[in-house]
C-alpha cells in the first residue's frame, strides 16, 4: 500500500505489491475517465446548491475537475497502476490543483454509486452510437434493395431452393432484424438512463444531498428508488449484452449468406479488392475476411454475455468487488459491435456487388416453382394436400426424365389433372412465382416496393 | 416412411425408423397443441372471410378443430411418434373427422409460419403467467417489508457489515428487481405478441389472403412486414431467456442470502418444517433446499439462453430444421421460472421467520457506524476525506483496544477532533444511524415507509 | 411432509405440497435405479464383509435389492413422487420386502456419497457406449474413404476453392476429430471411474467399512482419498460434457458441410429418402433435416456444459442441494450425443451419394491449382514470395481474359518466366495437384492410402 | 492495401483503412512473435536440411530471425497495424535484413499451419507454468494443512453444520482439486504437443519436406495426421479452456468460503492488511477483494469457453478466419488463471490467519453431533434407519429445551434407548467425534496425517 492509498488508515501494512496489480482497475477503467469527471461535476454542483458545501467550493471543485479532463486529453494526466482506480486517480490529483478542498468532492458519496453513475453515462452514449450506426446499415441496405427490386435470387429453407425471390426482399429482411434491434436497445437505453448517484455505499447518506438535481444535470430520466438496489444492479450491463448478442446474431446470418454467395459454387456477388484479402501462399484466393470474423465475433460478446451472468449468480447484497469484472466484457462488447458494424456496412456498400446472369440462372433452373403449380391447382378448387401430392408425383418424373417443369407439354400437364390451362406456363415463370406472392410482408414487388416506403418512413428520411 | 407422411409424394422410400425418431418433435411440441388448434380456426376462419374456401367448409373446418380440442383435453386424442409432428398429427385427425375438406386447411399457409404463431401464442400466455407470478412474489415481500420498517439489519458490502438498514428496506430492493423484471417482460410481450402467419414457407403466398384478420382474431398487436423475417426470426425467444435468466439472478441472489441467514453462523432467519428438508445420515439437519435448488436451476435457464444464441448464429436464411431446437429449452425454461417463482414465494411466505433478537446483536457490536462518524465531522466543516482518515485512525486503535467506538469517552472523542459533542452517542446509535440516512432511495425510515406506500401503488393496490 | 420421509422425525410438520414437487428428484433419477441398485448391493456385501451387519442380513438385503431389480424391469415398481428421490423409494421398498433389516442398508453411508457413485456408474457405462458409437462412426468413414481415394473434391479455406483433395483426405479429418474424441472420452473415463462411496456425507464414518471392496465389486479404478472432495466432486460431470461438446463441434462441422454439399448450388452429394424429408407445401423439397438438427442440438450440449459450470461456480463444501441439478443436463447430453452420432452414422452409411459428375466437373474450372505454378517456379529456385506473387498477376490477368490457367499457351507461360518447360500442363492438372501433395499427412494418393492402412489398425480391424 | 501487403499481386486497389483495421491481428498476436521466430527458424533448418534450400541460405534466415528476436526484445522492432499480422511482420523484416534470400522462408508453408504451431508452441508453455503454479498452490495448502490437522472447524453441507472436520482435511479436498487440475492439464498438453507444421494451407505440400525433423527441433510429440485436420483443429484451446475454467470453479469454491470466514458472522479468518482493501467512504471496511475478484473472474474464464465453442460450432473444413478469434480468449484466460492462482496462493501463504478460539467456540455449540449418537446406536445393533430416528427426536426435544447433547443425563440418554452408556459423552466430544471418522479418506486424524504424507509424495517433495 502506498501512502496515496485513500482507505489507508486503519491499515498498517503495505498492500502486497502483486495483490495491488490483481486489484488495480486503472488498466481499463481509465475509459470511463469523462464520464468520471462529468458525474464529479454534477456532484460537486449539487454538493454547493443544497449548501453542503459552500458555493465557492463548489465552483472551485468544478473548476479543478475541468482542468483534469484538459490534461487527460491532452495527454498530460496518465494514471499509474498505484491509482488503484480512476476515481481515486481522478480525486488525487484535485487534491494536488485545489488542495483540501478537494478531500469535500467525495462527501456523501461511494465509489460504488459513482462506479455505477459513470458506467450508465458511458453505455447510454454508447447505446446512442450504435444506434445510429444501426441506422447507417439500415440505409445502406435500402439502397441496395432500391436496385434490386425485380433482381431475383433463390430463396431458401433448409439451405435448399425453395422459392425465388426479390433480391430487395431478401435485403429487407436484415432491414427488419436492425429494425428490432434499434427498438431494442431504445428498451434498454431506458433502463440504463437511470441515477444511482446518492445511493452511496449502499444505504444512502446522512447528508441533505438531492439526487434529482444530479440527475438532472446529467440528462438521467429518473433515479434509483432503492439505495441497495442502486449499487447492486447490473440488469442494464446484462440487457444490453443480450441486445448486443442479438445484433451479433443477425451480422452472423448476414455473414453466412454473404459467405456463401461469394463461394465459387454461388457465385451470387462478388468482393472487390477493398473488402477482401489474399492468402500467403495461394495466390489465386479472394477471402471474405469481414463477414468470417464478424461471424466469428459474434462468440466473443455471447461469452461477455454469459460471463456477466456468472458474476451477478448468487452474489448478496449490496456491492462486492467481483462487480469490478463487469467492465472489461462491457467495453469490449461495445468495441465488437461498433467495428462490426462499420465493416459490415462498408462491405455492404462498397465491398460486394451481385451477379446479376448467376443470380438470373440460378432461379430458372430449378423445381422451386412447384408449390405455385399446387397453387394453381387449389385456386381451381383441389383440396391443397391432394393438389400438393399431385405436384410431388410430377416433380419426382420429371427430375427422373432430366426436364423442368416448363418443359412440360400442356399435354402432360392436363393428364396430371384436366384443370391445367396454357396460363400454367406463366405461373411457373420466375418472375411470376414472385410478383404473385403478393400477401402482406410477400415477396410480391407491389408489396417489396410498399415495404421500402415504409421502411424510408422509419428510419426518418 | 409411413404411408400418411404429408410429405411422401416425391419421395420413393419409406424413412429409416432411426431417423424418423431423430426427427420426429412429436414428443414435445405436442406441448403447443392447443394453442396449434387456436391459429388453425383462425386460419380456418379467414380461408372463408377471403372466399379462398366457402363459409360452409370453413364452418367444417373450425368445428372439426373444436373436436380434436375436446379429444385432447379427454386423452382420447394422443398422437405417437408416426405423427413427426403436432401439425401433421392435427391435421391428419382433422381430415379422419371431416373428409377431404380437411386438406384445404393448409391452404396459404406452411409449417415455418404455423409453428412461429404457435409459439408466440404459447409464450405469451405464458410471460401474462409468469407476470402473475411476479406481483404476487411482489406482495409478499411487501407484506414482511410491512411488519419489519424498523426491524434493523446488518447492510453488508464485500460480505463484511457495512452500515445497518431497515430489513423492509433491504426486502424493497428485491421488490426493485421484480419491478424491473415486470417491466423487461412487458417489453418482451410487444416483440412476442406479432403474427408471422401468413408468412408461409418464407416468401408469402399468392393466395389472398388477409393476415390483419388472422392477427386480430388471434389478438397479435401487429403483423411482421418481411415474410423471410417471420418464418425465420427468434429474437424473441431469445429476448425471452434473457429476461428469465435475469429473473433467476434475482431470485438466485436472494436465495443465497436466505442460505446465509439461516446458517447457524447468521441465525437471521428461521426455516420452517414446511419449507425445509432433512439429512439421510445427520438427524439434526435442517436444509434450505428450495434457495438452494432456486440457486442451482439459474444455471439451468442461462445455459438454455445459450443454447438459443448457438442455435441463430449463422443461420442463413430463412427456415432452418435447427429452429425445432427452439422449444424444450423454452419449455423447460418457462417451467423452472414458474415452479421457482411459486417456491420461493412460498418460502417467504410461510417457510421462514426473521430472528429479532439475533438480528438486533448483529448491528450494535460492530463498527458499522463509523461512517456516520466521518459524516458528524464533515457536516461539522470537515473535508470528508480528512475525517475519513481520522476515523481510520480511532477504527484501528478502538479495535486494538477491544472496545466498540460507543464506549469511546467524550474525552476521547474531543482529543480526536473538538468538534465531537455529546449528541455523537446518539449519532451512532444503530436506529440513529438508519433513521438519519434520510436521502431519496436511502434507509431512513421516512424513506421506507414512503417507498412501502409507492411500491404499493405500483402494483395496483 | 409423508410419514414415509425418511429425515421426518425432527421435523415437526409436513413439507408443503408446492415445495415437495419442488424439491423432489424421483422424476429423473429414476433413471439412476439400476445403478443404484448395483451400488446398494456392494454395500450390503461390504458391510457384511467388515462384520458391520451379519452375512445373513447381507444376504437377504442383496437378495432384496434384486427384487426390487426385477420388478423395476418387469414395471411393477414405479416410485412416485412422494418417494422424494430413487434412494429412498429403493430404501421404502426394501424395508417392505425384507422387514427392519433393511434399516441397516443405510449404515456407515449418505445418500451424497450413494449418489455420487449412482453417477458415475451411469456415466462409465455411457461413455463406453458413445466409444463404441465413435468406433462405428470412424468405420463408416472408413470404408467410404476407401472408395473414394481418387475421387476428387475442391478443398476450401474461408469457403473459397483452395486446392483440390482427395475425398477420402476429406472424410479422415473427420475419422482423425472422432479419434480425438474417443481418446479424450477415455481420459474422462479415468477421472469419472474413481469411487466416492464410502466418504458418508461429508466426514467419513465412525464404521470400519472398507472402501476398497466396495471399488472392487464395483470395479472402479481407485476411490476418493479426500471424503470432502468426494461428496462435492463434479469435476468429471463437466469435463465429460466438454468432451460430449466437442463431438458436437465435429458434428456439426460435418453437418454444415453436407447441408452445403447437398444444396442445388454444391450438389456434390445427394441425399436419399430415407435420410431427408420434405416440405408441408413446397413439394419439390428434400430436406436435410438430419444434419440441420444434429447442428442445432449443439447449441444445446453447450448450455448443458455452461449450465454445470455456473452450478459449480462459487459453491462452497460439501454438498449443496444446487448439485441435484447436474442430473437433467447430464442425461440429456448423454442422449443427444448418442441419437446424433446415430443418425450421423445411418446418414452416411445409407443417406447419401456422392456425385462423380459435379465434383470432377468442380475440381478442373478454376483457379486452385495456382499454388502448385507458385511450387513450380520455387522448385525451380526462384523465391518462395517472388514465385507467388507471378502467379497472382497471372492468375489476375487470365480471369480478366475469361481463360483458366490450362488455357495458357506455353509462350505465355515463358513470357511469365522462363523456367516454364511443358511439364506445367501436367503439375497443374487437379490429378497431379492432388497426387503432387505427398508430404507426410498431405492429400497426395500415396499418403491417403497408408492414412486409410493407420487408421483402421486405430481401431482395431 | 498498402504495397506491402503479401498477398497484393492479384489484387488491384488497396484495402478500405477500416476493413484493414477490422482485419488486423496483429495487436494481438504479436504474443506470439518469440514462438513465431522459433517455429520459422525450425522451419528454415528443416527447407535446408532436405536440400529444398542450401544450407548457406538457412543458416543466413535463422540469423536473421534471431536478429529480429533480439530487436523484439530490445523494443526496437515494433510492428504496427500495416503489418497486418505478426507471420507477415517477421518475414518484412527478415527481408530486409537478409535480402531477397528472405521470400524463401515461406518455402512449403502457409500461415494456416504457422498460427497453428505458433499457438501450441504458446500454450505448451503456459500450461507448463500453470501447472507449477498448482504445485506451488498445492504446497502452500500442505503447509497451512499440517499446522491446522487438530483445529478443527465445522463442516457443511447445505451451509448448514453437519460434523466438525479437521480443517487440515478441509484445506486437503482444494490439494485434491489441484491435483485433478495438473493432471488433467497433463492430458490436455499431450493433445497440445502436435505438430501442424507442414500440413500448407490445408492439403499438404509438393515439396519433398521433413515434418518430423521440425517437430523434432521444436520438441513436438508426435504430428499431425491429416493435414485438413491439423489446419482447422482447435479442439485444443478448446480442452484447455475447460481445463481452465475448472481451475476457476475449485478457486471460486476456496475463494467463496474465505469470503464467508472473514464475515464478521464467521469470523473465522482474520485478513492481513496486506492483501484486503478498504472503503472509500467506510473507514472500519477491511475488503476481501482477492477472492472476490478470484470469484468474480471465474466469468470470465467460463465466457471465453463458451466463445471458442460457438466459434467453432458448424464451420466447414479447412481454416476459416473465424479462427483468428481464438486468441484473445485464450490469452486472456493465461493471464487469468496465472493471476488468480497467484493472488490465492499470496493470499493464503500471507495473507490470512486462521482464528482458534471462534474455530472452537463454533465446534461445540451446536448439534453437528448428531450422527454420532445414531451410529454409536447402530454399532450396537439398532438398525441405522431407527437410530436415526430416535435421534431426530432427541435433538428435537433438546433443542426445545435450549440445551445441547452434551448437556443430556445418563438417565436421560438412556430412556431414550437402553444401550447407552457413560461413554456417550466421550463419543460426542467434537474431538473424538473428528478423530472417529477413521475411514479411508475420512476426516479422523489418523487419516489426514496419512493424506498429507502422501500428499507430499504426490507434489515431489
Amino acid at each position: 500500500m502506498t501512502k496515496e492509498q485513500t482507505w489507508s488508515q486503519r491499515f498498517e501494512s503495505a498492500l502486497h505489491p502483486a495483490i495491488a496489480r490483481f486489484n488495480a482497475s486503472i488498466g481499463f477503467d481509465i475509459e470511463l475517465i469523462e464520464y468520471d469527471l462529468t458525474g464529479s461535476q454534477a456532484h460537486a454542483k449539487m454538493l454547493a446548491h443544497t449548501g453542503i458545501i459552500s458555493s465557492v467550493e463548489g465552483d472551485q471543485l468544478v473548476a479543478g475537475l475541468e482542468q483534469i479532463r484538459q490534461e487527460y486529453r491532452q495527454g498530460k494526466f496518465q494514471p499509474g497502476i498505484d491509482a488503484e482506480d480512476v476515481h481515486f486517480a481522478v480525486e488525487r490529483r484535485l487534491t494536488e490543483i485545489v488542495g483540501d478542498i478537494g478531500k469535500k468532492l467525495h462527501t456523501a458519496r461511494s465509489r460504488n454509486d459513482q462506479v455505477g453513475t459513470d458506467t450508465r453515462l458511458y453505455l447510454r452514449e454508447q447505446i446512442q452510437a450504435i444506434r445510429s450506426q444501426l441506422r447507417e446499415f439500415q440505409r445502406v441496405l435500402l439502397d441496395i434493395a432500391e436496385d434490386h427490386v425485380e433482381t431475383l435470387i433463390p430463396g431458401y429453407t433448409h439451405l435448399q431452393r425453395a422459392q425465388p425471390v426479390s433480391l430487395a426482399h431478401h435485403l429487407l429482411a436484415y432491414f427488419q432484424m436492425a429494425q428490432r434491434d434499434w427498438e431494442r436497445l431504445g428498451d434498454v437505453a431506458r433502463r440504463v438512463n437511470i441515477s444511482p448517484l446518492g445511493c452511496g455505499a449502499l444505504a444512502g447518506t446522512t447528508f441533505p444531498i438531492d439526487r434529482h438535481y444530479t440527475a438532472k444535470l446529467l440528462h438521467f430520466d429518473t433515479i434509483y428508488d432503492n439505495s441497495l438496489d442502486g449499487v447492486s444492479d447490473r440488469d442494464f450491463v446484462i440487457e444490453f449484452l443480450c441486445a448486443a448478442s442479438l445484433i451479433m446474431v443477425h451480422l452472423s446470418r448476414l455473414s453466412e449468406e454473404i459467405i456463401l454467395w461469394s463461394s465459387q459454387e454461388f457465385g451470387f456477388v462478388t468482393l472487390k479488392d477493398s473488402c477482401a484479402t489474399g492468402s500467403s501462399i495461394m495466390p489465386q484466393k479472394k477471402n471474405p475476411d469481414v463477414p468470417e470474423l464478424v461471424r466469428g465475433k459474434t462468440g466473443r460478446v455471447f461469452g461477455h454475455l454469459q460471463a456477466m451472468l456468472v458474476i451477478m449468480k448468487g452474489l448478496p447484497l449490496a456491492y462486492n468487488k467481483d462487480l469490478q469484472e463487469d467492465k472489461e466484457g462491457l467495453f469490449d462488447s461495445v468495441n465488437t459491435i461498433k467495428a462490426s458494424l462499420e465493416a459490415m456496412t462498408i462491405l455492404l456498400q462498397a465491398g460486394l456487388e451481385f451477379c446479376p446472369q448467376r443470380l438470373a440462372a440460378a432461379v430458372s433452373e430449378d423445381f422451386s416453382n412447384a408449390t405455385d403449380v399446387a397453387d394453381y391447382l387449389a385456386a381451381r378448387g383441389v383440396p391443397f394436400r391432394e393438389a400438393y401430392n399431385l405436384v410431388g408425383q410430377v416433380v419426382k418424373t420429371t427430375i427422373a426424365a432430366g426436364k423442368l417443369l416448363k418443359d412440360l407439354t400442356l399435354e402432360e400437364w392436363q393428364q396430371l389433372h384436366p384443370a391445367f390451362a396454357t396460363d400454367i406456363y406463366q405461373a411457373i415463370s420466375p418472375r411470376q412465382v414472385v410478383a404473385a406472392r403478393n400477401s402482406h410482408g410477400g415477396t410480391g414487388f407491389t408489396q417489396v416496393n410498399q415495404a421500402i416506403t415504409t421502411a424510408r418512413t422509419q428510419i426518418g428520411e
